[in-house]
């Protein structure tokens, strides 16, 4: 579909230019003494933990980023292509709480995480799966990224995504994919499982983050690489300032992995927003997060780098009208930036703190209606029914017409949850609806299985590192 | 700002093209006779009550239109320019019933009338007070338009709209405002009040609205021409088919009023949308309808006449998530088609039947964040920033920093009522923290007095036409 861009491209290589300045004039810390070695050997200059990065050097990487990767699924059905042009939606990713209606909000288990893979599992609008689709706390901590892997692998045959808690860790996320796809030869030019890697903005990134870049690169499996700035408190309190620190970290990162191995797919990630004066706290549902996306879309198409945007983003703390205005505004936008990873596709609340299971299937009917609007209006003969129109006269209905039978599903979005009646036929409120439909969704759930020596040697796995 | 175009110029051609011939080959009904003899003399053919329109006249009718106007409110400070480019925002029009919290659904009545024009009053974002910004059925059928226009100009001095039921109504509405502005000469030409006529779709016009439009032109006050096609139901089960017979209406509309007066100033306004199948009713909240918007958007702006385009829309019953997704989703979009006169910008839930006091104050919310957003990002040396960024360096923080003060207020959107804090500050829902913030609205209201003669002599008026 067509982008809706805020800012020219005159602008977008201003913002670049600046993005280049701060990378070679002000530096990033890599806390991480391997990273700066591989940058050092590269060609940056690096002084204590700060690592400057010459033009040439950011834009020889930005070259070798490839436009577009398929990322596979254990379900080849389901595999998935990333690129410039493509819409991906991904679930919710990283809250430590989970909400419904039922029990209310509390810290998120092992059985709500699989709750949530069986759910993206079952909705059509979602194509990849998230890695913490929400954090499990009542799992071991030090095995805790191999439980979501395996159980992510284990409920859904969607491509999914892996840890980025370390080299370590990102290693064992690609090595238990590896094991569900025939081991580490056949996934050597294979994506089967990409990593989100973030910045500690501003300008500077943590071992964890930079060990996780240098291992999905060793592995040549694919990798957001993300900032997210608070303006206002990260970065500076302008949207301009703020996407050149977020994208000078973002370069820096991708300058790392292209170090690692040429080539490595990459999907440029960024997420900042503004900061609520009065809190201190980042809104993620403000006005200036959508702003954010269509410029960071703007910049990834510059960059012809693949690219993620989030999706349904609130701030409040239930699936209410607030959830509803800043999830459509932040969707629809991410949409029309380009995105093409729409990551917390559905679910999020509470400032990335929660996953709803009501405010999943409302989102999921946010998504069917922004990928209608996507879809456009197509003009032709057919469409415009001049004879249709001719035949029917002033006055006259369309409801019975062969046109209508022949067109309305094709033209029209139907509603999932949406009230469009004139009286409430359920006398349901959506959130009551939306609760009826995921647990039906459950229900209906049917495990892709898992052949039982890939199940046992990714159980084996996982013991081995206990 | 700049436009979201969904389809090409040569699309919008096209759909150009098939109105004309639809208006040529097909005709219009027009049942109101002195329509019909206005337009055959301006060169129609007329058969019983079908007028067939040569394409000849209708491309000289469009040319006449002016392509700006000023709104005149009997503040002069309040004063809207209506053109190509300027965003407006109107009240609620024509909902039969009201809700809040407090008092539920429930029969629009006079009192919640006036507290909708106080509270339109007070509220910033909207520029132009609606006509019927509620039904208020406890006053008399006979003289309720005037009472409408009376109690509209006595509890705010914004500009306004009249009524369109019939050729005397029209003529009542504009003559009050003609009061209120010194009497008739003094608004010869100068556009002192605005109605909407609409069309019985498909194809016709019945004897109120044709009349309305002549009165609205031959006093030369500006006046929306609207058609609202049900896609499958009024018009064909295709967007592109119902714009060509929306287009194709509302052009007979626009000729008919340059017929009686050329020059006489008009805004496009077309607010069809698809029908939900399963109710066989229309669905203003469907994502269809914000597809409608852009294309009707980018019609008028090829015809270079101003725009109406419908704001915050929602079929829901209360102001819950989905009247959060589809107001966000229609008010946007609206922007985004260029809208120069945005109708129901906040209020509207029940597919039109309903304005809710409580949804007044959220859609206020989404218009603000929909405003944000249109004015997009600034990209100079002070935004970008690069010696603030330098001077923080990595792992700062920008938060006590004084670039932060100054410029936080200008790229940030100040939230009125969404919940941003970590925990939820005052334990209230949103709905009812719209409900607390209208009732202050209410208590802070200060009527801008009329003078005490054109109140007196409005009175009068009104009275000699019982």
């Amino acid at each position: 579909m067509q982008r809706y861009q805020t800012v020219s491209t005159e602008d977008i290589v201003k913002i670049h230019e600046t993005s280049l300045k701060i990378m070679e004039e002000v530096g990033i810390i890599f806390s991480y003494a391997p990273a700066r070695e591989i940058l050092a050997k590269g060609g940056a200059k690096v002084e204590g933990e700060t690592v400057y990065f010459p033009k040439s050097m950011v834009e020889q990487a930005l070259k070798q980023v490839p436009s577009s990767f398929t990322l596979h699924g254990r379900n080849p059905e389901k595999n998935v292509e990333i690129n410039t042009e493509t819409t991906n939606f991904v679930g919710p990713y990283g809250a430590p709480f989970v909400l419904d209606i039922d029990k209310g909000r509390r810290p998120g288990t092992l059985d709500d995480f699989v709750n949530i893979v069986k759910l993206c599992h079952k909705m059509d609008n979602i194509n990849i799966q998230s890695h913490i689709s929400c954090e499990p706390g009542d799992t071991d901590v030090d095995t805790r990224h191999m439980e979501m892997v395996y159980n992510t692998l284990k409920y859904s045959d969607k491509p999914l995504m892996g840890s980025v808690l370390g080299y370590e860790a990102a290693k064992d996320s690609i090595e238990m994919a590896a094991i569900a796809h025939g081991g580490l030869d056949a996934i050597k030019d294979k994506p089967v499982i990409i990593g989100i890697s973030c910045t500690l903005t501003p300008l500077s990134y943590d071992d964890k983050m930079a060990g996780a870049i240098i291992a999905y690169a060793e592995y040549r499996q694919p990798q957001l690489v993300n900032s997210l700035c608070l303006a206002g408190a990260t970065s500076p309190a302008t949207i301009a300032g703020s996407i050149a620190v977020q994208n000078a970290e973002i370069l820096a990162g991708i300058v790392l992995a292209q170090t690692v191995n040429a080539g490595t797919p990459i999907v440029y990630s960024a997420s900042g927003s503004s900061t609520d004066m009065r809190y201190g706290n980042l809104s993620i549902g403000a006005p200036e997060s959508a702003l954010f996306s269509l410029v960071n879309g703007h910049l990834a198409k510059y960059y012809n780098i693949p690219c993620r945007i989030s999706g349904t983003l609130s701030d409040t703390k239930q699936a209410d009208a607030q959830a509803g205005y800043e999830s459509m505004m932040t969707l629809l936008m991410a949409q029309m930036a380009g995105g093409n990873f729409i990551l917390h596709a559905a679910g999020i609340l509470d400032t990335y703190n929660c996953v709803s299971f009501e405010k999943l299937m409302i989102d999921d009917e946010i998504i069917g209606m922004v990928k209608r609007i996507g879809r456009g209006v197509t003009v032709n003969d057919d469409t415009l029914a001049f004879d249709v129109i001719k035949e029917v006269g002033p006055r006259g209905e369309y409801i019975t017409n062969r046109h209508t039978f022949a067109n309305f599903r094709k033209e029209f979005y139907q509603a999932q949850l949406s009230d469009r009646a004139r009286v409430n036929q359920d006398g349901l409120t959506i959130e009551e609806r939306a609760n009826a439909r995921w647990k039906k969704m459950l229900d209906a759930y049917v495990e892709p299985s898992l052949p039982a020596d890939i199940d046992t040697e990714l159980k084996r796995y996982i013991e081995n590192r206990r």
